[in-house]
């Protein structure tokens, strides 16, 4: 049997073979202990570089590891039974303010841990454009670009029409009012008028930094 | 008394006085037996350069006037008793995309008809930016810029980040799906990241080009 | 100067050199007269395979085009002096059902147009899921897979879950009371519990035809 | 009479009659001395496995009962004066992700103590299909089906295009961003294109024991 | 194989022998060509009283069949090539209004061609609740009860409060202004007091009456 | 038994007797066959002054009514075998502006029908406040208000401020883009900061003069 | 000057004269000190029985009044300076469960300070609906009644289909998940399909008292 | 480079000389260690009057600023390296209650600390209009006008029909239930029927008072 039944859930040994990446660890809703047996799981049949995202710092700190662990608190990611793994290629991650750090860094450290390799272009929104000017020549060595902003989320669409690599548009919660929690940005990002830009949910920077990852790999 | 009561209407003959612009007849869902009964009421007292907004060709033609109109198709406005008025200051008309026309000119004829300058830059989203960037002499040149977009309303966002005047953005209906008939635009320019940008309604043309005419012309 | 200014638009024709694609006229809110003077103004510089989306069949026979066109009804997509080209690497778009056609179409011939070869899955969707099944050794030949559904829009998620290769979501209108025009394939497609996912507006078949050539193709 | 006047409550002693189940009390709202004197009076009437949902560890814990109770944490529901009952049929309770655990165990808890058998099918998303698939044999052994999910909530619909019996879904709360709580969920389950899926509301675990076992049981 | 592949629809002939039912044609998106070569797919592997629902009285007409079948334009339901079949157990259809008629007959019509007896209970809706009470009888006596109404829907939550079978709700688009095309009723029903109530698709007569039956016949 | 059953509509003669008002036909969803069943059976009993609500005229022309019948087209109300009736007591009906005149009418003719004098003061919203200011008498001589208003519906907060009689706010669909047909009206009304405003459905001038008749009548 | 100025607040001694009733304070977003100064001015022109609303016992502790005060914690509601004052005819307040309890006491402690008898009906709600039909005479002999009712806020429309006085609705925020904090109540009760009941805002049992007495005591 | 990175942000030097006015510190999201690193940047190059807004109590105390520093606690504003500046024009603030204070004060220290005069019109809101129309004389003088309001956020059209300078309305999150946390007052001020008004997002007082000092300025 291609799976683990510990009652509560079920560790999917296959992916890997399946999607090309290991089963990653939501963690946001699981108890401590049920992230622990999940990973034992996974670290008996061998698994390096096992990711545990949406993981408060709290939460990391009453796990029980069977191995060791690098956490980052930013990105609030633990990477469990981490090793070295060479990187290729090259993936852009662009953020609009200071207060996308957390989401960018998710992305970042994803595709990392994944094996691509990673520049940040932070806090360079398009209320003063020309920081992102500035910077034409990173974005157009890339294979892939994330854009993660909130607010108006207008960053996508700019770096849409700047570059010729699919662009993933990561909306945030960052605004208040009719920002409704990254809504605005959502929806202001599924509609760019940029051609080749696609979306994933809001504060999603895990799937960004996931599929960007596979974008960059491609075969 | 200060109006006019026809019944199915209270004509504010007062408001000249008040807000410096006489009554502005909102054409949408009136017979065009009532426009024509206001009208005539506005005249009778002198009434120059009446705009009848949101006024469907058809509608129009159905019309009884007692005087000369103009009218204009693409903004589907109507100006009744029309007299040649000194044009003052500067405004500056931007817009997105080709489908914005209509908004835009609502907001170019009413702004003309009140009496202010206006320049057109249409056509000059952020999918393509060196376009919008090869305009901001024009745009640095104005005392208000209006931003009329749809889709994701970028624009907006991106001049007020460039100039030094006030900015009101005009989200359009323009695109399908998850731009919920303008909603996304709304949204992306009231959660502006550029400080100075405020928003009129969805396709309200009149309104911006109605306070930009304030701000040019304030005393 | 790098654009075109014809008044109602400004013609883009720096963007082939910026992004790798020429500009693509948004057929839907523009005059058969602005379309025209916009293939026109391209045509002038030598352009070929000018993509014209979302373009009825009426609007197409109201078009004076300087030469030959290709028009195809389903996808409602008109290409402009075609010209063949050569079609490199893999996209499968998958659709849950027959409904999905139109989308599929236009996400289809986007890509064949841009010079990608396309493998269609239709009327797979997750009700009858041994049809998805059987078609798992076309789906993992993929470079990237296009999964259009509308109603729950489980497709995306499925299909996800079984490829290693990025999967573009794009959530259909298709439906009725509750779908609210696409909304719920759209929220299930950003909650994808499948890694890799992205997504794009709903009915977007040209943007999703278009990041996946984006991604099949890159360098 | 057939209700007992409290002043703050009337409790419904007729409802075991009229509906096959006495009153249940939904214990998130109520203080615990309301739900003390709630339970006193149906336990005086000789009430026996008495549910109270929704709540709390704390407030159980402040209950003052006259009797015996048996409380479960993770469903959050007691079970007053719990007496044996004979279990008849036979109910899945799947659910997509470890997460789903506390809706489900509401589901699971409400059904035995009604007096059906319920099979337990927990943590089998459609992320890794081949877990679903591993299980069609339990599945359609059922006379009835609880499908618990958060996020894109597709689990609802595989399940319908499985099996013969009815099939009601459960969305979940567990998600972020666009899941908006659970709507994505509920959305997708109510749009299912699968016949014979109906749903109750998000993190409904009780509702959907309860209709299921009204559905195995059914006379 | 176990399904059909005409190109633009996999006719899944193997759904009779995993569902009980075989498969249903949503008419609504469907051209008349795609549907007659659907049916016909079917008819050629014998299928009887093939349901195709939402389908207009014009496309029926348009139709060309291999067989008999009988239209009903109240439901909007074709059932091709109609076999007597025998109807087993007790099913009531309660509505709230006369304008709820279409939808309770798709709903009554779909359970009667799979195979239950339907009573129907029309225009009884709680501004007038003694038309309900005085029905009591007839509703105790069903194996299920569908309450179809629109507005507020709280035909769901009284008759949930009265019988001791599965109640589904169906809400309907039946009313104007804040009732949004049925998200009124949609939530009322979802948010019922009583126990036992689950819910279908705004307008869904055909799922109510699908999971109706398989209530009403499970095994 | 004190309704009669046409099958398709329970007409409810018992409701004159329980509520003070015969029942009221909603003409909206109903064929022109089923309006003069219910009529004629209601005609047969001996009814006055029956109420069809939007209707339109064409379907008014449609019916085949047993005796006369007298109809307002800008209300869109018949009033079937209209009998003289004693007005009572005082209601001020008074709108926004031109285009809440159907509405208004709706509202005014119910009520009178009901027996209720009305008082209407049209046109008078808050943009040009010296109107409505200068019918502070007729206002605080009404034992009920109804303010009926679109856009942004700020008319009721206004008189609920002026007068010591029940305000009903009516919002109507009047306006576009973010009044998202009447939503915005709504809103405002219900969250009025004057104290002793209650509201109706959007566009539901039938509702607010049944109402307003019920206190004017308040025995 | 009929207000007083305090920087803060303008306290509007006229309002008794133009409305009836003395301003009341909404107590949610003030500080103590704003209360204070309020109340203060307020009994220094000898202002009895001022209500003060929305008011925590914490917030209540920390006022300096000048006079003494009844505060009911239930309904989180001040009386300051309370003097006795003759009740007159009859308000019901019935209410659909326990847990509305909070919102059906703000409206009755608000009515009776008013000067209205009010009678309490509480947990009456749908889901047993014997123990509303029992008090079918109470009902019927108010001159107002209140329904006030989360989840699916049935019981406004039922009693509105039983009485013959005015009805006014108070959606309450009891519920979760779809209930939307108290929207669909909301929207139910909006759409009531019983004539003759108007709403307020979710939770606003103030405005529904204040109402509820105004048509109590109509001139 | 006119750009400072500090790698979490990128401080735009060059603001001042594009748009008039240096970068404002939006410091919701931010660590005390990243504004204290932008200020002591911006403070390098000699920034006199650095506006951080949205600035907690604790989130100020714990920065460490190179400089002193004016911090306003109902406005949560600081204003670092504050310098004396003279002040032209003049800007009327008003607001609709005592609640709405913290958001008009966030527009008054903005506007003042950028060189506007500002004359404080608060609580005169529209359930008292005699509160508003004795103040007059003061609205007329201004420049600009900023209407502050939650709830119904009627206060904008009502100012908008009496002045003839520009209003610039700022809806509030001040209310509760149907308010949704402002957007009541949003879409109410969006579709203001008074010419003139245009708005920023939900207690967005920054934007108001910049904007409003870009009009009261303008060259």
């Amino acid at each position: 049997m291609n799976y683990e039944d510990l009652g509560y859930a079920k560790v999917d040994h296959h992916r890997a073979e399946r999607t090309g990446v290991g089963e990653v660890i939501y963690g946001q809703s699981k108890t401590p202990e049920q992230i622990t047996g999940i990973v034992s799981a996974m670290y008996g049949r061998g698994a390096e570089n096992v990711l545990i995202t949406r993981l408060d710092k709290d939460k990391f700190n009453e796990l029980e590891l069977p191995c060791g662990a690098a956490y980052n608190e930013t990105a609030r990611i633990a990477v469990v039974n981490p090793v070295p793994i060479e990187r290729r290629g090259k993936i852009v991650i662009a953020c609009a303010g200071t207060s996308d750090l957390p989401v960018s860094e998710e992305a970042a450290i994803t595709a990392e841990t994944l094996g691509s390799n990673v520049t940040r272009l932070y806090d360079i929104g398009v209320a003063g454009i020309h920081r992102l000017l500035s910077k034409l020549e990173e974005l157009n060595d890339a294979r892939c670009v994330i854009a993660v902003a909130g607010m108006e989320g207008a960053l996508a669409s700019v770096i849409g029409g700047l570059v010729s690599c699919p662009v993933i548009g990561v909306p945030t919660s960052i605004g208040y009012g009719a920002s409704f929690n990254g809504l605005a940005a959502l929806l202001a990002m599924l509609n760019s008028c940029a051609s080749g830009v696609s979306v994933v949910n809001i504060d999603n920077g895990f799937g960004a930094g996931y599929q960007a990852h596979m974008i960059n790999t491609v075969k």
